[in-house]
């Protein structure tokens, strides 16, 4: 079965296209401009197919996703024949709120809960749907499978996703720790296990997905019990240009100071701050390893800041679970980075957690990391969100789950 | 030598005079409502003299500080012949920035230091000044010595007090974390390696202050090396009414749907949240496990909360410091909680730390409360802030500090 996953922004549209007999994406693309002018980069990943890249008129979801199809299914560019190859079409939803514990066929009940759901992702939200109905447009009634970036986290306990806050902001305003990048999470949830050859259910897993955006899980027995990003994407730890964990004294102290208003404030804690703006250099790691081996003070500070943060809240995990079987380390800064993977487990020895040296010179590719006698697995695990949504929406569809 | 310490705040002023010598207070006493009315309660530590308990005017800290000194001389209610007896106070100061690494003796210059202080606590730093002013205008020129609740945390390293914000707001502002219960949390970390016979040089202490206001600390070789309170006293642990760590986009949200300024949020984060707000039912741990007992389950959920972030806070320091050897409880929960201190440890058994349940229903006293084979020892340590207080004074009054 082919799936189309689709993973739509507000101004533009990633693809990928999974012949799931092989559980191989094979074209991914990306739809830019949307609604201002236009662009298509398409890429076929079977052999002989030539790219596309081009300026092309996409003033709706709806024109980007008949692009998409036209490319999938042409002559020149196409990996298939006809979009009644395409089986189903998964979506990745940033937000599911309490309402949903796992992906689900969309129905109408479901576009009106997601609709509801807006408040609690006001921009991403709005884009995932945009891509829903662009789809239905297009592709008539192809089944359509809605996959959470929060639903993972639905298994934390309360004494986890509740805040210490009047219980009215819960009952009331759905104010909660929801957690993001579980697609993610999960994939590592289930890709450890087949890695070591040990039941998920027996191993306590902690999954560091660190990229432009980071977040740490805590899974124990396969699911979720903890996570560090909250109601918000914002907090935990810092991140490229997001503050990571802030007393919240400190905005009331800046805003009167500066004369900002909330979103002003926000707005500085999502796009100036994390290690872009203690390094003042870049939110990009390579450029502040590169400041730091140089000489740059602030810039060896805001790693030295993010190691420390990880380390932190590993450490914390380990005493949610009360204990720790395998760190697993995935997405741009956890796959590639193995001085960031060093700076963080040298404060984790005394788990008896071990990185052999040499196997943490990997970059992007699966691997244990830790020394045999090590008693906590190190790992590297790449992960591959848009296989999950391919999956789940696979059997979802036929109705395997 | 007799030292009186002194606590001021806006409308009240604690006292305590101790006798060096022996190390005890000989006296003590609370001023309420100056400016208001007045009342003082005072009551001799000496066998034979009768405690004092009654309204008396009290315009300001002066007449307060006047009427305190009265009593301690009064034939009546008296423990010492005349003032002149009286070395030195003591004065409690919340906030030092980063100003004072230690106590200091009280001078002009220090004076004007302390009022620069002042945006950095708003509330209390100007009640401390007005005690300081009131013991000279009464006392004349005995010595006076402010001991912080912040210094005993600048040894903190910069990637534990800085937050991952814009730079500037470090270097123009001042916003780092400064951390509180600071005298508290040095009692500890001075009274274990005693103890236990260890240098303090070579243990690892994690010391958990748990009262109304609660915070933790991780100590390497005697200094503190991160805690959990920030900016202000509002994050960390959730505490009786303040929130602990909370999302920062959470106000950003709440303020927008309920139409709150800042100032409005952060009071209701202060003062209607933590385990208050979570419970309904009171901000005090007893009542809190009186009606959990009883099956009230968001009690029982603020109380579970409450084990789980300290766990949390806990193991994220182990991880910090690579490693601890001692668990320290203190204040009114820590000292006397058995059932918080047991919720507390349940989760740190992968350190090889085990409470020893009949050892564990001591309250109010120092004791080891580990069993014998337990790799991490977890004492109760009874704190005793003002005997800090009155040994700094004695120190740099006899020129020893």
């Amino acid at each position: 079965m082919k799936i189309l996953v689709i993973n739509a922004g507000s101004s533009s549209l990633k693809y990928q296209l999974f012949d799931l007999d092989t559980e191989k994406a094979i074209a991914k693309g990306v739809c830019e401009r949307i609604g201002i002018d236009g662009h298509l980069k398409h890429t076929p990943l079977v052999e002989g197919k030539p790219v596309f890249n081009e300026d092309i008129n996409l003033p709706t979801h709806a024109e980007a996703i008949a692009a998409v199809i036209e490319k999938l299914t042409s002559k020149e560019y196409g990996v298939v024949t006809s979009m009644s190859e395409i089986g189903a079409v998964g979506h990745r939803v940033v937000h599911g709120g309490e309402a949903f514990k796992g992906s689900v066929l969309i129905d109408s009940d479901v576009m009106a809960t997601l609709e509801e759901c807006i408040p609690l992702a006001p921009l991403h939200n709005p884009a995932n749907i945009a891509g829903i109905k662009a789809c239905a447009s297009v592709m008539g009634d192809v089944p359509q499978v809605a996959v959470f970036d929060t639903s993972f986290h639905q298994t934390m306990p309360p004494k986890a996703f509740m805040y210490a806050l009047p219980y009215k902001f819960y009952e009331e305003l759905k104010i909660r720790r929801y957690g993001f990048h579980g697609t993610s999470h999960r994939y590592v949830s289930r890709r450890v296990p087949q890695i070591l050859g040990i039941p998920g259910e027996d191993l306590k897993i902690i999954s560091c997905h660190m990229g432009n955006g980071s977040s740490i899980c805590a899974i124990s027995g396969g699911k979720s019990v903890d996570t560090s990003m909250g109601f918000t994407p914002l907090v935990g730890l810092p991140m490229g240009t997001r503050c990571g964990d802030l007393d919240n004294g400190v905005l009331q102290y800046i805003m009167h100071k500066n004369g900002y208003n909330i979103d002003e404030m926000i707005n500085i804690l999502n796009k100036q701050s994390g290690v872009l703006g203690v390094s003042g250099v870049s939110s990009d790691f390579r450029d502040l390893e590169e400041a730091a081996n140089k000489g740059d003070e602030r810039s060896a500070l805001a790693l030295e800041m993010f190691f420390y943060s990880v380390a932190k809240v590993v450490g914390s995990y380990v005493a949610a679970m009360n204990g720790v079987d395998v760190i697993a380390f995935t997405a741009g800064i956890g796959e590639n980075s193995d001085t960031t993977r060093a700076g963080i487990c040298e404060y984790l020895t005394y788990l008896g957690c071990h990185l052999d040296v040499e196997a943490n010179k990997v970059r992007g590719k699966e691997a244990i990391i830790s020394t045999p006698d090590s008693k906590v697995k190190i790992m590297v695990v790449p992960t591959n969100e848009e296989l999950v949504i391919a999956k789940d929406t696979m059997e979802i569809v036929k109705g395997r789950k």
